[in-house]
């Protein structure tokens, strides 16, 4: 069974293959022209940094709902080991992890999603195999830096934590714009704040996956039409979940994703930023989000860097 | 039986415990003032980004001669599953990972080593257990960026890649100074290019871990006066390996990592940053380096990026 | 602070340090010998075979709140990989695992308890280390087989489970070896039932876990007394829990462990055994449960077969 | 392109699809009676008892060339960890591993191998995905108990290894055959000793991968004809490696475990089992060598037990 004509309608509207080429498997990140990087380390003013990751370890966000996405479990292979048998001289200790790659803050390669067979840019589904992505992977996506804006919708919205299960809506996002008192430029990076990663900090792991306000259908055309470059929120499913009607299931990861070629991130940590760009009313920044370059990777962990 | 007086006095000279307070974690990263990272960003002038991680892949460089740190063992969770069970519908991959935290390109903690069971600020080396590091964990370094600074010795010397086994000298770092033409300032973050990287890139393993060039302790003090934040190289070993003396097993990582508190990196590819900065005669660049943020971990991964 | 009096009594009682002289790393399982083995092989009539090892599969019994317990994770590293590149000639589909040593049905090594700083026959605690046990680990055990009896006290005492937090008594042990209707032997292998398994089979891994039935210090003795070689149950915890006394943490575990060198199994599933017991009346059987044989390990998996 | 003529006409003759119904998982550990676990159980005299499981650890077999295989990474989660934070009351140390499946002494499953879109009994090789084998997974076994009977080529040839390359014959099976002096019976578990083992034991890992003598296309109807419930080698590879004929690429593999669902086992470890049979003068015993139970999975590390 097909997907509503509704789906397929807006699908045409924001598809992009062959927009940057047959072969491209980088899809919305060739926004980020040399010049709007230069842009980017314009915004720098203040000099401050701040992190965007998650701790990576075994208290992560992960509940075991979704098997294989483990949070990570970092152990001991050494332990300040005296290399030659003296511990008076040279010790070492060293340490291993096994974590799903998309368990805690991490961008989604378009590879992630697939429908009808396909992917970004009309690769076959088939191209993904027990070896990882053959086309698409997140090690294609490449060096991640560029401008990036904060949408607080929350605080424009007046609220802590926008309401579980709130499709946001256009109307949101330019509520934050004006917030940011900023104009949203092609090749931009997106963080889109719900204050969802709060119910999270509290301990409720459970209720920060659901339900959680999210992106909408509502608002894929408005960051199509933007040339938006990549978009993160400080959510478990990145979408409003549960989702907007009962008839598709995550229908916006296949129209970021397969269709725009737009790579998403997750579990983005917006608290520390959010209050400081509300403390100096500057909502743009230069933001460095490399993905770990896992070669054929489904996803990758990252540490997005705000500097301002 | 006790490390020889020329290390302790050595040690002695370019210890920096209490410099940051006694409760310090984080070492010489401190030395990266706001005003350093607004110098940083003022060196972005074409917009070009380069990333300097290792692909994360099980064609990494470890051998297996260092139980533990296995190369990155990326592997599928699920593979283009119909979440609706109708693959016209939304379907998903994920993976998962398994890999030494200083498998590839990485970021040693300060705890990573020891000696006479103590590690950086005089911290007890009891406090790194099972569950990681008590203190001076990888986590605690936070953001990690600033001004880049590649001394291409190997260029400055004339080589494609300098003589297995060869302990750089202050001279070596100094003509690596003169041909970036620029001064060292506190704060800068030193990327040390031996060339010997390009040994793996020939699919030499073995040949690439040993013998290798490396930073010496003929260059400590020089890093210390200079005030360096951090320090990275393009090799598995970071110092000259086989060592300098018979009687020293890694000095230079006790005397950096110990003694200085100063963060080092291993393994970052500095072949296409060299020969960018070959090409427009541009050594400083904006660096943006910040750990994988792992709890208590002893090293991290980083995909490091230059921004030109 | 130390242990209360009577804890420390008990241990006096039923200490075997020593017993297999002051090199032993085995314990009570030095007690099944040859002439135990051919009285095991003795007991095999029908040729009926059960396999008593939980499914290893990421839905085990673990809920994450054991940090590092976590359930196999067996992912895939190839899949009808056709090796000459066509899929008309040989393919081969691989796979690899993660997983708790004790996540799922396990021996425990006698190394995994320790206290006071002593482990089995007076080993120092400080034996365990970043390598694992340096003595008595999981593969000192070696061939583990011998005469198992059933011991089922849920049917005993005529119920499908006995109460949760039930510590088990002397005479729940002698109704159940009436039910058998046998008499127990130096080296015999104790299978308790306690039913508890069966809220796992129902799907609450919580309830499961706890509260549960189990060995108490009221058994210990008897254990000891009748030369028991191992004893395993069909709960999580093994002993009861919450346990006996507010001031005493998992003591069966040290009495077991540490004073007598008993290894102990569990998440033995016995409910088709137990079935089959009732239906033919015969409570003892061969039982093979040798340990994987993991080099320095706290515990190992084990798939444990009675062949009746 | 198709394998040759010879190979389909072998297995044709070989194919025991649809033998023990359509919808079998197990194959010929079908053969395996209560009848032949009562005649096993009565071949234990002596009562020793040999464990063949090749110790789990990351100094294994596995070079590295085969990524996945990687050997057992066992690492420590808690190490006396103070439950109740006092470390004179119980402490406890816990590990977790991963590990290749098929890295150290295992059994295939069924379905690892696959050849024209098709596994054991007919079944498509599509049931294999990234969950595992839909279809004949090694948990389908079940207990693995029955008659063992050691052949020892190497022996019976004369030799303490044999050649590597050597494809064996059914000459050499009816060699050990007679030094065994027993007949062969349905449903019995061949261990067939080449030697090749020792190579391992010298630490010679590459050599012990290849060349290795092994079973062959000569020895599949022999095989097939005496109705051997499984059989295992102590090799890397199971069959003659390099192969038999250039053209052919594990060929027995996939007689063996697609034609006639005959479980294969590698890397056991029969040395000190043929230093025992030869010593008695009694080559078959009771062979307990149940795979552990991975749900779906492709092999599966065993630990098999001979009670003689």
């Amino acid at each position: 069974m097909s997907l509503p004509d509704e789906f397929h309608e807006l699908a045409r509207k924001v598809n992009n293959w062959g927009r940057w080429g047959d072969s491209d498997e980088r899809g919305t990140v060739n926004l980020i022209t040399p010049e709007a990087v230069r842009r980017a380390a314009a915004t720098v003013r203040s000099g401050r940094r701040l992190a965007l990751g998650l701790p990576l370890s075994s208290g992560g966000p992960q509940t075991g709902a979704l098997p294989g996405r483990i949070n990570p479990l970092r152990t001991m292979v050494s332990l300040n080991e005296p290399i030659t048998g003296d511990p008076a001289q040279a010790c070492f200790s060293d340490d291993v992890v096994v974590m799903g790659l998309q368990a805690a803050t991490h961008w989604d390669a378009l590879a992630h999603a697939s429908y009808d067979n396909r992917i970004y840019n009309g690769f076959g589904a088939q191209t993904i195999t027990a070896a990882g992505a053959g086309r698409c992977g997140i090690d294609k996506i490449g060096p991640l830096v560029g401008r990036g804006v904060l949408l607080d919708v929350a605080r424009a919205r007046g609220v802590d934590v926008l309401p579980g299960g709130h499709a946001i809506t256009v109307e949101d996002l330019e509520y934050a714009v004006d917030l940011a008192g900023l104009r949203i430029e092609a090749g931009d990076i997106l963080l889109v704040r719900t204050g969802q990663i709060t119910v999270l900090h509290r301990g409720d792991r459970l209720g920060y996956m659901a339900p959680a306000a999210g992106l909408s259908m509502l608002t894929v055309e408005w960051l199509h039409r933007h040339d938006i470059a990549a978009v993160a929120t400080d959510t478990m499913t990145f979408e409003v979940f549960p989702g907007e009607r009962p008839d598709l299931y995550l229908p916006v990861h296949l129209l970021h994703l397969v269709e725009m070629g737009l790579t998403q991130g997750q579990n983005f940590d917006l608290e520390e930023l959010a209050a400081d760009c509300a403390s100096d009313g500057r909502y743009d920044f230069l933001l460095e989000a490399t993905p770990q370059p896992f070669s054929a990777g489904l996803g990758a962990p990252v540490n997005p860097v705000a500097v301002k």
